[in-house]
């Protein structure tokens, strides 16, 4: 995909001031009801608390005892099971046709997570916005409707059947159902120590969307902001955010067949924490999830550390909207599978952390390393290269910039050893990679630094891919085409 | 099912001024997209005008080139096919567990429409109003899902995954899914000129919830119908309603197979007459569909004509919220389904018109006759027996009866022939079923007058089931208990 104008409501003969994500009050996985409010509502459902809780993603699986992205019916025919999620929110960018792609995503992305490829049919779930005029309705409703087919086509399935209701937010999702056997699909329940879990699309969507709405407002979080981030990176992480939501994990689900998959699960409203929580409590083996990598849109980190804790990207409960797929994988398979889906798609995966004996919960350690994240002219998703010289950095020397390759414990013996160790296995697992472009995970440690400052101590990155740099020249030409 | 407590919101420690009803500005199936707006709006699927116009109900087909209730798909597994249909709504009572029940039949009757008996799966939709307080919303969804799940139950199915999000109305819903061969399901185009049409609910379900709303209210609305209705006969009906939008209609998919029907719709948002034209649409044979009758909830008729046109419920056009199947069957079977129904479930169904040639469309006659139903204490649903005599009614002569018992295109010679030929051949039909009760189909017509005269001109009928009659004082002395 080609870098995509900005949605223009004149050019469709609406007001300049239309704004699709004004339509709702809550803004895609952000409109998910809280976790523990959930369990307790859905106790009705005499589901067991573990199922509750995930159920909010479709995900209660009572028949075989275990939650799942989607719910795993067996059917009366041979070795048959019905596999099926629903997913449906509001807008929370202002592109209809975007808006449209990025639901059709999201809800596959459900069923490529239990390493299903092939979607039978979906059902689309349409509400037309009662504060929409005329001419709004049928302007952007049907633009959406067209960003929905088209990524229903690209993931090759088709809209069959559906609802459409008028409600005071505007509303789209959908329903994808698949049939099949055994073998075609992997229950996310078999995580072992040892395994690595990777990523597949960067976090921080949800701080991409609201920052770009106070750019455009210009109110107290923009002023907040702004001694961070640019306008241009704001519209350029928005775009990335647009971007990566509506990209299919269906690659990723293929993959997961190909390089022995113990399981996967999609980062949506919960966060990758609490995604990752949610698939360890699945866990038939006595595991923990340790992430120790967070791979965000460029700048995101820094915009969600000038606003405290509001987001929790960094703590990993910033609410994602169709995020990416976090795998567990054999500790042999993980670079295998980066390089791969690199070589098929162009896009990057990242190693982020490791499955260790434990008690099956999730956590992040104290200072995750963040790898920023930017999407390339050309449409790929890539760490980011060593970009323009930020504002006030201190240019860091050879050695240092080979330190910020290791993780911050080494740094800091006085950390307790047990995250020595959990960090020591990821540094060894990311150096055993050799093709330079997984090597770019290590991408340069953020600290938690007050806004004005972070910028001086952000230190750069050994980039070893030629390849790497024609790209950051690729980006710097269309930066400049767009300053 | 007993006849159930009005909702009381003190019990469960609510205001007792809380009403669910509140918590949306539309009501059931009140809430879809107009029918030509949706048609443009979904012009983006690609699919012809006459799928569009079915979409709403999850009804577009174009792999096998035909709408329908519930989509149809082919799997790749031999002989197997996926059906799968979506519907959700806002609350139309203010009995949160009724509420829950509802939804869930209505989503059911798709597929029951369709001749399925079993479903595979239910996904449950949920939107909790984020206008409740925290306790409304802890007491309400929780009873909601209760009825949604107890539904479920009843159908023989279960709840495995969904989709909950905050929103500002109030909205429940679901998905079901079958699997299943093609031997197993009917698909509704196959209606012959012959065929005789049977509806298993009766109709005024908007009718009755927005009169009882009206009479809560006490409003302008409710000065003009009392003219017409008591405030009993308006609870009554209200209750009538709910227990009927309860129903499931799968004991009439079973039927189906039995009596050999050629096809079958649910009667929802669009109005009997509107789900009859579509219906009529999908046929391979060149068939038109013509209404006689109208079983409606007791007292509906007369409320809607007290206000005008704005139902259309003698037009066929007032929206219903999971109403009967309209069952096109062979004619011999016909009076034999209703019988079976009768006696598996206790329920009348009705005969209310023919299938003739024409040109796929679908029309009530001029002078529809009006059958009054309502629910009995013992929960089976029948045809009003003579009642009370209703005020100032004129008790007509047997002769007058015996002419009420035929068509009214009778007594009005200078129609044209081609109704006067219509109508015999229903009169023909019914007259040629054996079973009392469904002689009890033959209904005192109610013509168009203004409200105040409205009862003078009620005609009743001759009741030949004995039978009958003990139902009959079993209402009255429900009614009395009731009074």
């Amino acid at each position: 995909m080609a870098l995509r104008p900005k949605f223009d409501p004149q050019s469709h003969n609406l007001d300049k001031k239309f704004r699709l994500t004004k339509y709702t009050g809550l803004h895609g996985g952000g409109c998910k009801v809280p976790n523990d409010v959930l369990v307790k509502l859905l106790q009705e459902l005499g589901a067991n608390p573990y199922h509750d809780e995930q159920y909010m993603g479709g995900m209660i699986m009572p028949r075989l005892g275990i939650g799942l992205d989607c719910c795993v019916i067996p059917l009366r025919f041979g070795g048959l099971s019905l596999l099926q999620t629903t997913d449906f929110f509001y807008p929370l960018i202002d592109d209809p046709y975007m808006m449209g792609k990025i639901a059709c995503a999201n809800v596959l992305s459900d069923l490529y997570a239990i390493g299903v490829t092939e979607c039978d049919n979906m059902l689309m779930l349409l509400g037309v916005s009662s504060k929409f005029t005329e001419k709004e309705r049928d302007t952007v409703i049907p633009l959406m409707i067209h960003g929905f087919k088209d990524s229903a086509e690209e993931a090759g399935t088709s809209i069959n059947g559906g609802q459409t209701v008028l409600n005071p937010w505007c509303l789209i999702g959908g329903v994808a159902t698949t049939v099949c056997q055994q073998n075609e699909f992997i229950m996310p329940d078999n995580a072992v120590p040892g395994d690595v879990l990777v990523l597949t699309k960067p976090l921080g969507t949800q701080v991409a969307c609201n920052s770009h709405q106070w750019l455009e407002q210009r109110n107290d979080k923009w002023n907040r902001i702004k001694l961070v981030v640019s306008e241009d990176e704001v519209e350029k992480a928005y775009h990335d955010a647009m971007f990566n939501m509506a990209r299919l994990n269906r690659t990723a689900a293929q993959l997961m067949h190909t390089f022995n998959s113990h399981g996967a699960t999609d980062v949506t409203g919960f966060g990758i924490l609490g995604h990752a929580a949610n698939l360890a409590k699945q866990q038939r083996s006595e595991v923990n999830f340790v992430i120790h990598n967070l791979p965000c849109i460029a700048k995101m980190a820094a915009i969600a550390k000038a606003c405290g804790n509001m987001f929790g990207l960094l703590q990993g409960t910033s609410a994602e909207t169709s995020g990416g797929l976090l795998i567990c994988l054999p500790r042999e398979q993980a670079a295998k599978f980066c390089a791969e889906i690199k070589k098929v798609e162009g896009n990057q995966a990242w190693i982020i952390g490791i499955v260790e004996a434990g008690n099956r919960t999730a956590r992040i350690i104290e200072k995750p390393r963040v790898i920023e994240v930017q999407t390339l002219e050309d449409g790929t998703v890539q760490s980011v290269p060593p970009t323009s010289t930020p504002r006030r950095t201190i240019k860091p020397s050879v050695i240092e910039q080979q330190k910020a390759m290791l993780p911050e414990i080494q740094t800091q013996p006085n950390n307790n050893l047990q995250q020595h160790q959990q960090t020591q296995q990821v540094t060894n697992i990311i150096h055993s990679v050799q093709q330079p472009q997984v090597m770019q995970q290590q991408a340069p440690s953020v600290t938690l630094l007050t806004p004005v400052t972070m910028h001086e101590q952000v230190q750069q990155v050994i980039v070893q891919d030629p390849q790497q740099y024609q790209h950051h020249q690729q980006m710097q030409q269309f930066q400049n085409h767009h300053q």
